[in-house]
Formats: C-alpha cells, sequence, structure tokens
C-alpha cells in the first residue's frame, strides 16, 4: 500500500493538467505585456510542475465526488483541487525561505535559485536579499492565484478556504517559534500537527470538496472532520518517522532535519519521555548549533531502540482504524468511500 | 491642500475602528486557544495601527458612497475599504522585508523587531532569518484577513479584488527586478507607476467601490480608469520628488532612499535626459554600493538644477487637472465628487 493508488493518481493528473494550462495561459498574458512580468509564473510553473503528492487536491476531489457522483461536471472540483495545489506551492515556497532550504523534490527552491542567478548576473545588492524577496513575490502570486480558483465558488466553500489558510499560517507560525524558542514538549508538537497536518491538509480539504455542492450538510461536515482529524495525525506522524527512516534521495530533503532544526514532533517527544538518562541527555542535546551529522545519527539510533520508533508506528496504525472506521460511514457513493479509504492507507504507510 | 482632507479623514477613523475591532476579535480568538497563537496577529495590529494614508480606502469609500448614495448602509464599504488597508500592510510588511527597511512610518518593521527580540531571547537560528520569517508570515496573515472582508461582497468587486492582488505583485516585482538589475530607462519606470500606483492605488480601489453595488456598469467602470490612471501617475510622481524635497522625519525613513536603490522613477530617468555630461556621470553614478550621504546629495541637487524636479511638478499638474475634469463628470452625487476631487488634490499635493 505504499505506491500512490490509483484514486491519488487520476486526481493528480487531471489537476496537473489543469495547473499546467492555467499557468501557461498566466504566463503567456504577462509576458505579451512585458516579458520580464512573466518569470515569476515561469519560476511558479517551475516548482508546481516538479511533483509534489496532490494529497490536497485527492482529498477534495473525492470528497465533492461522493456528495456530488459520477454524473456531475467536475470542472468545480478540478478547479478548486487545483487551487489546494496552488495554495500549497505558496506554502512550501515560504517555508523554504523561512528554513533556507536549498532543494525540495531534487530541484533548487526558488529562493536559492534566484540567488545564485543574481549572483551570476552581479545584479545589484545582496544575492541572498533578493532571492529571497523574490521567492516571497512567487509564493505570494501562488496564493492570489489559488484564491483566484476559489473566487466563483459557493459561499460555503469561500469560508472553509479562509479558515484553512488561516490555520495554515498559524500553524506554520507555531511550528517556527517553538523551533526556535526550543519548545519541543509533546503538546506544542501536537497542537502543530492539528493545524498543518490535520485541518489543513486533510479535514478542511475534505469539508471544501463537499462544500463545493448545494446539498452539504453541519452533520456532513462534522463526520468530515471526525475522519480526518485521526487521518491527519496518522500523516504527520509517518512524515516525523520518515525524518529518521528514510535517506535524502527518496526524501528529496536531508534526513534528519527535525532533528537538526529542533522540530517539536510527537516522536521526538516520546523519545524523550522513553529513553533513559544518558541517552536522554543526547537527544535533548541534538539541534544546537555545534553539533554535525554524528549526533544526529546517534540520536536516530535511540529513537529505535527506546521504542519511540515502534510507539508511533502502532499509534499510526490505530488512527488510521479510527479514520477508516469514519470514512467507510459516510452518505458517500461507494467509489468516493473506497477512493477516500485507499488514500487513507496511502497517506499513513507512504515512503516518502 | 497639503493637509488630509475631511473626505480622508472621516474614512481613515471609521476605517480604523472597524479595523481595530476585527483585529482585536481575532487575536482574542486564538489568544484562547493558546496565547503564542494570537503574536503574529498583536504583531499586525502594531503595524496597522501605527496610521497610513488609508488613501485606497478613502477611494473605494467614496467611489461606493457615489454610486450608492447617502441613504444606503456604509458596512459593506467600510468591509472592502479596510481590506484594503490589511492589502496594504501586507504588502508593505514584505516590501520591508526585501528593501530591509528597519523603521516604517517612525516604528521598527515587522523583521527588523523580531529578529532584535529573538537575538535578545537568545533564539535558536539566526535572527534575521527568524525575524523574516516571521514577517513574512505576519503578511501573509494579513493577506487572508483582507481576502476574508472580501469573501461576501458582489462577484464584480471579488474578481477586481483579484485583478488589483496580481497588478500589485507584478508590479512590485519589476520594481525590484529593475532596481537590481540597474534597469533605470523610463518606460521601465512607467510601468511600475502603472500597476503600483494607477491601478494597485486609485484605479482598482475606484472600481471596487463602485462594483459593491448592483448598478455598477462597464460605461462606469471605463471612466473610473480614465480618471484614476492621471491620478496614479501624479501620486507616483509626487512620491518620487518627496524623496528628493522631504526629509526622514516627514517621510518616516530615510530621504534620497530611491537614489541609493536605484529605484527606476520618472524623475531619475528625467535627470538623465536633462543633465549634462559631468553631472549625468554623477547620477548614474549614485546607487552602486560604495557611494555614501555625499553622492547623494549631489544628485538630489543636479535634479534641481537641470530642471528635473520642476519638469516632474509640471507634470504633476496637468495628469491632476485631467484627472479632476474626469472625475467632475462622474454620475456620482455632488458629495462623492468633492470628496474624490479633495482627494485628488491631496494626494498630488501632500508633503508626506
Amino acid at each position: 500500500m505504499t505506491e500512490r493508488p490509483t484514486a491519488l493518481l487520476e486526481v493528480a493528473a487531471e489537476v496537473e493538467a489543469f495547473l499546467a494550462d492555467f499557468l501557461s495561459t498566466q504566463s503567456d498574458h504577462w509576458a505579451a505585456i512585458d516579458p520580464r512580468l512573466a518569470e515569476p509564473i515561469v519560476e511558479l510553473e517551475r516548482i508546481v510542475g516538479s511533483g509534489g503528492k496532490r494529497l490536497r487536491a485527492a482529498f477534495c476531489y473525492w470528497s465533492w465526488f461522493g456528495v456530488a457522483g459520477p454524473d456531475a461536471d467536475p470542472a468545480p472540483a478540478v478547479r478548486s483541487a487545483a487551487a489546494c495545489e496552488l495554495l500549497q506551492a505558496f506554502a512550501l515556497i515560504h517555508d523554504d525561505i523561512m528554513d533556507d532550504a536549498a532543494t525540495r523534490r531534487g530541484i533548487p527552491t526558488v529562493h536559492s535559485a534566484v540567488a545564485v542567478a543574481a549572483q551570476q548576473d552581479g545584479w545589484r545588492g545582496e544575492p541572498r536579499r533578493y532571492g529571497e524577496g523574490v521567492a516571497i513575490l512567487v509564493g505570494d502570486l501562488s496564493h492570489v492565484f489559488a484564491d483566484q480558483l476559489m473566487t466563483d465558488a459557493t459561499p460555503a466553500a469561500r469560508h472553509l478556504w479562509d479558515d484553512l489558510r488561516i490555520e495554515l499560517n498559524v500553524g506554520q507560525y507555531l511550528d517556527m517559534r517553538a523551533s526556535a524558542a526550543r519548545q519541543n514538549d509533546i503538546v506544542t508538537a501536537q497542537e502543530v500537527v492539528t493545524f498543518k497536518s490535520a485541518l489543513y491538509t486533510i479535514v478542511r480539504p475534505l469539508q471544501l470538496g463537499a462544500s463545493l455542492t448545494d446539498s452539504v450538510t453541519p452533520e456532513l461536515l462534522d463526520a468530515l472532520d471526525r475522519a480526518g482529524r485521526p487521518l491527519g495525525r496518522a500523516f504527520q506522524l509517518r512524515d516525523d518517522l520518515l525524518d529518521v527512516t528514510s535517506d535524502a534521495e527518496r526524501l528529496g530533503k536531508p534526513a534528519g532535519s527535525d532533528l537538526i532544526e529542533g522540530k517539536p514532533t510527537e516522536l521526538f517527544a516520546a523519545g524523550l519521555t522513553l529513553a533513559g538518562g544518558a541517552d536522554r541527555e543526547v537527544l535533548a542535546a541534538v539541534g544546537e548549533s555545534d553539533r554535525g551529522p554524528d549526533s544526529v545519527a546517534a540520536a536516530v539510533e535511540i529513537l529505535h531502540r527506546c521504542g519511540a520508533v515502534e510507539q508511533i508506528e502502532n499509534r499510526i496504525d490505530s488512527l488510521v482504524a479510527e479514520s477508516v472506521s469514519e470514512l467507510e460511514r459516510l452518505p458517500y457513493c461507494e467509489a468516493a468511500r473506497s477512493a477516500l479509504v485507499a488514500l487513507a492507507h496511502y497517506v499513513s504507510q507512504r515512503e516518502y
């Protein structure tokens, strides 16, 4: 269950085709006015076209399909699913500045690519500042384009879209602040997961899809909340585990990044609880600026040995079971329910 | 005509009261969940509450008033006017990162205030990166709040809002790129002015206000375009002049900043055209990284002596006359027309 399921691949293909067309229309429009004005859009096309799992798009799409059924015109669902992906591009472009990530999905991030080009061309000013400035604008533009795709959605969907975006920002702030202030406690970690993974990644896309129809009810929104929250937590726990069990090539970023950045994860919090005296000190010290790869490797080993990795694996299993049981009870057509269940297994068992 | 006119002061007071209430409701909401989550909103309150001319709000409001008349409920207009100001806060917060501005309106910018605090508290990582990361998020949040205020506006207003935001971003990109690539030609300068000042600051707010009613017509939108474009250019030309005729205290930022940054302005382009051999070389050299205050003072003196300042003053006068003649022909009530004319004189003659 670790390959991308058909339910995901089909939506990804449709959404990617839509986005390629939408962005090339935009860049053509601006290039006709002044070729320089198309540059931020071309940069956005590079990032959006570099892959991504398209999970938010798939949750949105299949939840819409569940309510609207196979005979409805999928255009509004594809449009909103594409909006989710453009919003995710916005979030990643800005996050990469905050984390100073040089690459993502194996290609240079916007701020690093633009800084290198500015330096090579001998442009005025500090290349780092210019690269980050352009990346801020490319992200902002992606945010506006995402919104533009939602402008003619139903009022209910537009309000959910507002909530989703506020939760994304608030969650990202807490994540960054907790790392900087060294607040690696489990309460903080779970709060970040609620906003960034449970709400932003799963619950809100599910509710957004359902809200694109006129037949959404408060009861359905509640049911999607109950199905989505545990799955969001499982998704994030898998993410945390991959950071210490996978490698840079599959992750598209260095393994152990979370440990080095001092990111508050449930895995790390579990390690601090389960590890004995000396091990706990090693864990607590990782992420200080003077530690190198050796201390990360030692921390990874401790997280396995003390039982933290196993505890998180078990937690994922029970969260997914909880979510699947809710998904199977949704008043959706069978095709939508089985697609959502397949997605649930995939997000919690994926290998990158 | 250099004091803020009543038409501006009244709208500013209403919009500021609305924003104070809106933002404190938001920060109370998030503080109840976790006091840390309110921090970005408190920071936004600090910036939004630090003043600003509220020009975009006033153009939006009075254009709405012109169509809707004195008996209509002003709530939708105040809401959209407030959205314009939150969007402006978003733009300024992000611009200040790009320009590395330490202060604005006499108070520390978000990224500089947060970086100083992170350093003092000994937080992990580079204070500059943390400060800029938080400022990116505070700006993003302001963007979402601005949108949220537009979510229930008319479809016509929402589409205009999308255009306005894209033009803002595209204009800012060109502005920043032209400075970095040393493209100080007059064509580039005018293009930046079209997007950032004519469209974003004047034309779109005027059209947005009119679009909040059901009686907006394509002819009215065209008339507002004709009235707003010359005024937007006059607004920007005044801005460019103030950079070389005012002082840091009144501007709230160092005088001569545009020259130092190599910003492509019509004033600078006029100077390059009008100045003789040696003077032109001095102008062309200003803004290189090794120049100090002396070379800026010399450039300012040349811009006066060669007639560039006078040429731009004359240009402002004829642009305002053109705009006022269009404003006086609008099918608006007399109160709205005279408010808009007063605004036109103010934006082109203001002293800061």
